[in-house]
């Protein structure tokens, strides 16, 4: 089996080794590697082009302005939303917390419940914890299939009309299971519940359209769609994002400041307090004409190759456990036996292969698995069966090693 | 009088025109321009060296890790303050809203006053705004002098054991006074409250030492010092950061996550949730060895001379109203009789000189001056005699075509 890639090796200045060789970088569920494009729309940003926005009355203000909107309408574009409904945070982490704090806060209380699932993310467990107090809500937890999906049936059985939120992955990071986002969208509507999607493995994987999809919110980073650090989006319905309240107070999101009274900017900027992250907007919008111009079907498709390359060769060795189904979008986790996955990411660090080891903010997914930690490797655009050999390879090492 | 420059124009990609030639860039005090080492650090960070940190088990991980938690110590040392008490975050704007949503809301009752000032930003007011009825605190607000200091002696007499925080500018945005700190921190730790200083304008304009001063928040952002968009810091005493509250819940922030109970890890990072802003850390540690090199002693004379000279060309013209002290650190705001602040910065974009017109984020000090708008020309550590000579020349020009 061949896989083509879909870009050149030479565009991404990451998968360089120190001696110049290749890299073989199989940590892109953790952050993504970054093309010469983003990289060079950033310096300049931040070179020769750099202003503030939204304040300046001079022309290369109002060109940084006309950029950074331009980039919210990229950004948006790529999963099918309008740039009014488009939030600039910090990153996928924020875009949750700012649902929880703004959304939830206001709209949850005592008695409500909300449905995540046994495989979510810190990022999704936690920002509802933050706020079980002042709401009074309940989490459920919907459990998983055999082959570490999120059983849909299961959460048909489990929805009442008591939830008022269903929050999931889109795609697991550590298992790199598909939600069917579509059935989901429909049991939660089905008993009047909202539903947010963290998007942040999907949108660099699978083609998304929020409108298609009919959910309500869907928040996904830049870092992670081969685009900067310090910055990520909340996308959400319109109606509903213009009845949120304010969450981070400061310039910017406000109408008119008294101490008095102080009234607020309309959607999406009453949600962007102060300075935004300018260069990082800019290069996560070039980030996203990127993946758009590519393809996400084909990227989609590149990497499901690699999935079934990587899980034929591993699953050829005895002693390697897979976890995850077998159409994951990109990820791989799996164990060796005898072997902890911490010392097998040392050993295949020595061979230029870098995985991922540990609980990947998903203690409650291990729990379920009865593991501490697994090993996980995962693709991207710039991935190739070379990585795939590199990796099976290096495991071959390590069970020499510890053999 | 001659005003010497600590810095080559030519190391500042930023200050070229569109020719070529230089911009006279008077915005500094909305967002510093780069020096090519900032760039330059973050164009490896985000490529060459580009990986995520903390998680990694491979070396590049560990080599960020280490150049994160370094950039860390760089900012906190600029400010004179240790590491651990130190937090990233997504601007000046998010640190205040940090101080005031987890301290804030843990600290604060019904019955407690926070003394804000009359010349505040509104990123130090609106926070405080949001969690007033959360908490039943209220704000009372201190005048200003004649020339447009915060009035100490008000505050002295304001200031009762019902409150609970002082919260001022260290320098003002519009304005440049410079607040008697230590005089603050006193009467504020007089009456038994906490005192957080907003050093957005302070940390790039003067040399400040936290430990010296004896406040007990600091907040500041990176765009301001010469570094990245994105990135801000809140510097807080030890013992109280680490009794804070966690405010966004998600990776990295936690202890131990399940569904029943989930703990909090150690500030920092307890504060820090999800995928930090890594590139732009870096950018921020090298800002701050950069200015800490330059000797932030000579950045304020350096910038105190180009006050005088503006102050003293400016005042030499009828039409001019200005305002703020004599020893502003480094921005001078004034009007132009007859003609608009935004009129004015469009025909001086003309002639290549960049200011600000409008209301700063500082609604209510408009209100005090009794005007919609100023015009305001700051400067930086790039900044030189041409630059007023240009904005000067601007400002002729515009008096002309109003006649």
């Amino acid at each position: 089996m061949t896989v083509e890639t879909l870009t050149r090796v030479e565009d991404w200045p990451g998968l360089r080794n120190a001696d110049g060789g290749r890299w073989h970088y199989l940590d892109t569920a953790a952050t993504a590697q970054k093309p010469q494009v983003v990289i060079d729309a950033m310096t300049r940003a931040i070179g020769a082009d750099y202003a503030t926005v939204h304040r300046g009355v001079y022309t290369r203000s109002a060109e940084m302005t006309l950029g950074y909107e331009a980039a919210r309408r990229r950004v948006a574009a790529l999963v099918g939303g309008e740039d009014s409904e488009l939030v600039f945070t910090r990153g996928a982490t924020e875009a949750i917390n700012l649902v929880a704090q703004s959304w939830g806060v206001a709209n949850l209380k005592p008695g409500d419940r909300v449905l995540l699932s046994q495989l979510e993310h810190h990022s999704n467990i936690v920002p509802w914890q933050l706020i079980q107090d002042r709401t009074g809500l309940a989490i459920d937890v919907c459990p998983l299939t055999a082959d570490g999906r999120i059983d849909l049936d299961a959460a048909e059985r489990m929805l009442t009309p008591a939830h008022k939120l269903v929050a999931l992955a889109h795609v697991s990071n550590v298992l790199g299971s598909v939600l069917d986002a579509p059935r989901a969208v429909a049991l939660a509507h089905g008993v009047g519940a909202k539903i947010l999607l963290d998007g942040c493995q999907a949108v660099a994987r699978l083609p998304v359209d929020v409108k298609a999809l009919g959910c309500d919110f869907y928040a996904f980073s830049g870092h992670k769609l081969y685009g900067p650090t310090g910055i990520g989006a909340l996308w959400a319905r319109a109606e509903i994002l213009d009845a949120m309240p304010p969450w981070q107070g400061g310039g910017s999101m406000i109408d008119r400041v008294t101490f008095e009274k102080t009234t607020w900017a309309p959607a999406p900027q009453r949600f962007e307090a102060g300075t935004p992250a300018i260069v990082e907007a800019i290069g996560f919008g070039v980030a996203a004409d990127f993946v758009k111009d590519k393809g996400l079907a084909a990227i989609h498709a590149h990497e499901s190759g690699l999935v079934r390359l990587a899980r034929e060769a591993l699953g050829r060795i005895n002693t390697v456990r897979l976890f995850g189904p077998e159409d994951s979008a990109g990820i791989v986790s799996f164990a060796l036996e005898g072997v902890h996955p911490h010392d097998l990411g040392t050993i295949l660090d020595e061979e230029n292969v870098a995985i991922r080891a540990g609980h990947h903010c998903a203690q409650p997914l291990m729990e379920h698995l009865g593991v501490p930690a697994t090993a996980r490797a995962s693709f991207g655009i710039y991935s190739d069966e070379s990585d795939v050999a590199a990796l099976v390879r290096g495991i071959e090492r390590t069970m020499r090693i510890f053999a």
